[in-house]
């Protein structure tokens, strides 16, 4: 990691909220609390940039582990915004149940990929939902916040129509380790800041998934040649790869 | 409308079309068939780019209106590519269900925006499951396909994480009257080409919500001083509030 002022980037973030809330007279933020520090420090953000009154996480479990719940609440009362807890578990059962109507032999291999994506994209229709009811309910309009970081983007590590859509982005220019470097500078509990990031929808930490670690693909979007080179082939394939999930081909007359 | 040519537009969107899908190894189609004219005209230039054995439509009633089904069914009928039924009004029952247990005594209008908004987001969901299971049933690759058009786009009447997410887009430099220009080359059936255009949700029309015709933004785009002063100041107001749709502001370190 180059050098890097946690203090003054945190500044800077806040700010940048605090004044794209002025200029649209906006109100408030609704953001998914996963229990990772992603969501913990941009939490912690709008916390300073908006006042905890106007921060609402949500924990979004969906035939989740238990544990991730655990960590938003302890962010959620460390940080003293209000918390809902909005389960998607009989949401995505009803989803399945449908599409076994159509096709009644499925294997497990068959909509594995599938029931991947779809958690997120119900999660992203929650959220706005949350977001469009506070917004009445409160008479000040609520946003939805992304906390995507530069790493995942860059290596494609989210789903298109799921965490990718949000309406104001405050970490993502910032790699996992610059993140944790906010966090730390933000007071963020340490069970949440150090936990090895995981989806929270399977087993295995993100990491595992890629096949590379978050730390090497920061080194590579600063300098490819410090990563050894397996590592270097895998992250330039991911980001090839995630290109079709930043842009749609339009087709355009002459 | 200035000179159209419609036959030769079709030509080239086609051609787009079948180039994306050589150069990237795809292999099919999925898309909400609304029973409206855009997804009749886009599911007829698929069927062209791709054959029908590559197209898979879906309906995806939601509390709706039973013509639009028997429209979409007149459509895949017509070019002969394969619709499936997808109804979503239970699992959307049950998104409200667990609503109702966090808030006890909503108001009609207090869940008005968030719930028109929601069936879109489902819709968007679907899609994209049917999508990569379809890759996975018949080992290749499916994309979804966006069938909005150039008004709707320019006044920004779609939902933000639901009709404007997809993976290719192919009618979104066209107005209203060229799509149906298209649509008059390729058949389709007047009944539902000449539909007056509503999402199916409630009882009014598009252009009855948005207080202007398609026309007049068609005529907009083109020339603004064509339209008279009441549609162009609500034409020009929808295109600013619109912005937020395309952009999502993120914080960018100096």
């Amino acid at each position: 990691m180059t050098k890097f002022n946690a203090k003054e980037e945190t500044d800077n973030i806040i700010e940048f909220i605090r004044n794209y809330y002025q200029k649209y007279s906006l109100g408030g933020a609704v953001l998914g609390i996963s229990g990772g520090k992603d969501s913990a420090v941009v939490s912690a953000l709008l916390v300073k940039a908006l006042g905890k009154e106007n921060v609402v996480g949500l924990t979004l479990p969906c035939h989740s582990i238990e544990t991730d719940k655990n960590h938003a609440k302890l962010i959620s009362d460390f940080y003293e915004f209000r918390l809902f807890d909005f389960d998607l578990t009989k949401i995505f059962d009803q989803f399945k149940t449908n599409i076994d109507t159509l096709y009644s032999d499925l294997k497990e291999t068959d909509v594995k990929n599938a029931d991947i994506n779809l958690k997120p994209r119900l999660r992203m229709a929650s959220v706005y939902y949350f977001a469009a009811l506070l917004t009445e309910l409160e008479k000040k309009p609520y946003l939805v916040i992304g906390t995507s970081n530069k790493c995942e983007l860059y290596v494609g590590y989210f789903t298109k129509g799921g965490d990718s859509v949000h309406d104001i982005s405050p970490i993502a220019d910032f790699t996992v380790e610059e993140v944790i470097e906010i966090g730390k500078y933000l007071q963020v509990p340490n069970e949440v800041l150090f936990k090895a990031p995981s989806d929270g929808l399977s087993h295995a930490t993100d990491e595992e998934k890629l096949g590379v670690t978050y730390k090497e693909i920061a080194s590579y979007i600063e300098e490819p040649e410090r990563v050894e080179e397996s590592a270097r082939n895998k992250i330039k394939i991911f980001h090839q790869n995630a290109f079709h999930k930043f842009t749609t081909p339009t087709y355009k007359r002459d």
